[in-house]
């Protein structure tokens, strides 16, 4: 197989939503014809700002693998693994630590964002300062060539090739690769109350796995245009909720057009549109949630199990040639990693 | 075995000297019949600062295993282990950077003090900054109750025991076990020029490899008392180099106070003292060297493969223990860690 490596992945703190069906799923379901590709679960960085509440990201993994195959990831295709039992990528990370100073990792402006929005304060725990080392990590890892990312991601695939590059140079090697960005095409999707974008902590999403009525409470509180008294009162799509959705999942761009220009000049009900969002939503979601309902736990463990080997072993591979450009490629050729427990 | 553990370690950046002899290595011999001792190599920690110069390191690494082994280590008794070769040292590591802010570690008075002795300046290595936690990893992994330190490591010891507190209180667990800090007896050896502690880097110190004829030139070239003009004029003990390295390795220590009364009186040359301290030096340094050279880099590499085998047995113990407080140890039970390489 000569198919490029992508690698995606998701933090397990949270089931998922049309945010991100939009965002990176449809086009994980589309890479995967064309791609060999790789999607993390990324437990362990979830843990550098929930590990007062591991339980929630533990319990998080097993629902953000059923929406995966929920929505046609197919793991016969992609390789569906967990980050926290890939230890190569501890090992990568520590030696990527000793190539990027502190002070760079405190202007990394996605970190810098990240920060304002928790609330540590003063108190930055060390590990998630240290992130984007670990991002380093897993990218450089499986030699991903296409790493879909969205705008604010741009910044950590910078500081991951200044790792890379440094680390070239300095052990005279070409074992790590430069990461091109692949910046996603869609934007991303507003929430229902059309504050900002769709998130599980603003509690403004529709997730893949509501059920149809959670679906037609949450369309039917849509924000749409509070100028909007009356049918016959013309109306605004620009900032209308119920308009960008049916932009992003409407089959028909022309219809959604005309209804657009109605809507504009007055005569089309929220109502209306709301209960055809509703409509278009509830067919999308609900094979979806019926193939959810369909999965058994122990399944989805033994395909990440799967998954996880196969990982590992690339993972390792990318480790060996590593240490061996160090030159602490002590014992590689004996027999070393029989573990006995 | 209802032994204890004891840790110790080097960074391998140099040949081991006399200093290393009275301050640790003379103990370790002792302890190895009395502990289950776990030496480690840290040649993980000095890549910290050595990045630049990974060679160095490396090549240092069967310098020190020499050493050892020279002065009475004896593999059977003791297990001596290459850092970089247990992984789940850096997994761990990765875990207790979530439990460490960034503030902490800065505040961290062995940090700041190296700090000031390297010339990072504003550009001080993630990796550098955060090797307390790196440390604790170590420590802890082996669930070592005797950890044998100078007293400019005890803010080690304690950045460890906080990290140990608070990941036993946020996962509800024993696991991790509080380390008792061990004071070495022995205060630090001076440098020849009898300016600071012998070292390495301040090329002042005798190596446990020098032959007679450097032992000879190093002692001869000591500073004692620049008023001891005369062999008549009384001299002074107090700072006189010689002397200190007496206290430290003449095997009579009434013979050496006699002999520090005669020096204080007047009437003892330097050459006299120098020439003494030469035998005394002689004598214990030429079966370690006698040792050392007839040891075989094969076979001390085939050594440090059996103990490192030991200490990533043990290792992953501890860090098993760790994910299932955590809550991550989904395939702890599976044939897992077979690895294809």
């Amino acid at each position: 197989m000569d198919r490029k490596i992508a690698l995606t992945g998701d933090r397990p703190t949270g089931k998922l939503h049309l945010g991100h069906f939009v965002g990176s799923l449809k086009n994980r379901v589309g890479l995967q014809q064309t791609h060999d590709q790789y999607i993390m679960i990324a437990d362990t960085q979830a843990l550098t700002d929930y590990f007062e509440n591991s339980q929630l990201v533990v319990d998080n993994i097993v629902e953000v693998v059923s929406d995966y195959l929920a929505v046609g990831i197919d793991p016969e295709l992609s390789t569906i693994f967990i980050q926290s039992q890939v230890p190569a990528l501890c090992e990568l990370t520590m030696y990527y630590m000793n190539l990027v100073t502190v002070a760079r990792l405190e202007r990394n402006p996605t970190v810098k964002a990240e920060l304002t929005q928790k609330d540590f304060g003063k108190s930055i725990p060390a590990g998630f300062l240290c992130y984007p080392v670990s991002q380093t990590a897993d990218i450089t890892a499986f030699k991903a060539e296409v790493v879909p990312v969205g705008e604010d991601q741009l910044p950590m695939i910078e500081q991951a090739n200044e790792i890379v590059r440094r680390f070239n140079r300095l052990y005279n090697t070409q074992c790590l690769k430069e990461i091109t960005a692949h910046l996603s095409e869609t934007k991303r999707l507003v929430g229902i109350d059309g504050k900002a974008k769709a998130s599980k902590s603003l509690n403004n999403a529709i997730f893949l796995s509501d059920t149809p009525e959670i679906i037609k409470e949450k369309v039917y509180a849509m924000f749409t245009d509070p100028g909007h008294l009356k049918v016959s009162d013309p109306g605004k799509v620009e900032g209308n909720v119920v308009f960008q959705y049916l932009d992003a999942f409407h089959p028909n761009a022309d219809e959604v057009s005309a209804l657009k220009s109605h809507y504009r000049k007055g005569g089309l009900g929220d109502t209306v549109i709301k209960s055809l969002l509703n409509d278009v939503l509830q067919q999308l979601l609900q094979p979806i949630r019926e193939k959810r309902a369909q999965l058994k736990k122990e399944n989805l463990f033994d395909l990440c199990f799967e998954g996880t080997q196969k990982a590992r072993s690339l993972a390792e591979k990318t480790l060996s040639e590593v240490k061996t450009a160090i030159g602490i490629d002590f014992f590689e050729k004996r027999n070393f990693y029989q573990r006995n427990h």
